[in-house]
């Protein structure tokens, strides 16, 4: 089975991971941002990890793109009575991870093997490493200043145009021994249809990734993306109109610019087809397929494909 | 409305406390033992208070004691999934209250101001103070060595044995400038029908607090207690097999004994009555009443009675 690493945020990349998860099993390691990981009622809140380990365990809340399907919010209302915020809802279920994996972090463990141990409570084949263990704050500039990720992303959900981003501790993250070690032994490289600026941009951005997924390049490690924007939207999220804001086309075309001279194949959707010429000449093959994952099948169809271009 | 501090730990005292809010309201302050609080999944817990506050709230778990009448337990069950303990069970609102709590006070609130905040929200005419915020707790010997109160208490469910107490952080500890303050204006003082060993004992053993009873004595502030022993059991709990342990009767009169110097009045089951010459004798007046808390209307009977001998 080839050994697969994997670059993911949300939920567009959570439901590739699980589509490659059912080809590849243990031979997938997906790498997820930490940008937008937050502390909430004291608890360590990781929303791109969890999304993908809900994802890959088959647990998750497709609806709503995070937390667990039927989960109920006892202990969320009742935060609400003791004067606590509760517009980041949190599920019971989905709340006994951040407890359990809070508790071992204070404990003096690392996120990454927290992490580690809840997947293997959940039975999960792949590996899901944190990009860094080190704390990276995504945050967002709007007309009212810089906010932190979640109150721009939940709690005013999108709405306000966004100015700017920044990273806090970026600069002084580094990756962890597994990452390193996983592209070091990786015999394919996917970047995700996650969010470019605050999905894979943080992830690449951590100091010495860039040159892991390089230097993978260098041996000959191929390396697929694939369009989070079909038809210039976002099928979810915001991306769309922070490529825009941000200068950049909200198109494939305008993501493939973003990863030309990193990857080597450009996987974009059938309703971009006319865009294939213009990526050729970024020096990116395209591919172009259906990415609209629309159930377990379409995961899996759509990952076949992104393996056959990096296999 | 009478000023009345009450000294209190576990269910009996519970229930005394919410007979006298039925009576006095806000006149009313109980003083809490913190000596089996504890740290489970990352959370403080802090069971006596807790078992105070849901009674004053009208919202405790009769049966077992301990947590809120109808809580679902979510939370825990997907804790065990993560490989955490679940014999100490934490149903899904009360751990909205140990959440909330301890963001707080790892936020640098006080424990005290944290419980303050916690009875505001759940509306409680009474306050609850700590009996100290700086860390005690109880420890018990049995014939496998020291356990930490809950795993003797909870997992061992009170089996062994107990061969000796102690209470690490006990002699560091200083009663709050809530506890004090409550003393110096108090115009009557219960010590509630609990564990005198491991329930009263640390209240009173906080460094300074016996002087702030005996200074309320001094000038005229009656001190009455109740015997949590009826007919030489106790109602809940191993206090019974604990005095006789530790060398004492497990009786009214072998309680009375332990308070003789402290108290003014011994409020003692009718079960017992022939004990009261004896405890006359110890310098207490006996006060024979039924003592058992059955109801709400017998709670506050027997409040009213602790009051009558108080006033």
């Amino acid at each position: 089975m080839t050994r697969v690493v994997t670059l993911a945020g949300g939920v567009g990349g959570a439901k590739l991971a699980d589509g490659l998860q059912a080809h590849l099993g243990d031979a997938l390691t997906v790498v997820v941002n930490t940008g937008d990981d937050c502390w909430r009622h004291g608890l360590l809140v990781m929303p791109d990890h969890d999304t993908v380990l809900y994802n890959l365990a088959g647990i998750e809340q497709v609806e709503w793109g995070w937390g667990i399907e039927g989960d109920t919010r006892v202990v969320m209302d009742q935060l609400g009575v003791y004067g606590e915020e509760t517009w980041f809802t949190l599920g019971d279920r989905d709340l006994a991870l951040h407890i359990a994996r809070t508790a071992r972090v204070r404990a003096g463990a690392r996120i990454t093997d927290a992490c580690l141990d809840a997947q293997a409570a959940l039975g999960i084949a792949a590996r899901i490493l944190p990009m860094t263990d080190d704390p990276v704050a995504t945050e967002v500039r709007t007309a009212d200043g810089w906010l932190e990720f979640q109150e721009y992303f939940v709690h005013q959900r999108q709405a306000p145009d966004v100015l700017g981003l920044r990273f806090a501790g970026l600069a002084d993250a580094t990756p962890t021994p597994e990452v390193r070690e996983a592209f070091e032994t990786a015999e394919g490289i996917v970047i995700a249809p996650s969010n470019p600026l605050v999905s894979v941009g943080p992830v690449l951005d951590v100091p010495g990734m860039r040159e892991h997924v390089q230097t993978a390049r260098a041996r000959g490690v191929p390396v697929a993306a694939v369009s989070p924007i079909i038809g210039g939207r976002a099928l979810k999220g915001p991306a769309d109109r922070m490529l825009a804001a941000a200068g950049h086309e909200s198109s494939a075309l305008g993501v493939a610019r973003l990863y030309a001279g990193l990857a080597d194949v450009f996987v974009l959707d059938t309703a971009d087809a006319d865009a294939a010429p213009a990526i050729a000449a970024l020096g990116l093959r395209p591919v172009v397929t259906d990415t609209i994952m629309t159930d377990d099948t379409a995961r899996a169809r759509l990952a076949a494909e992104v393996l056959g271009a990096v296999g």
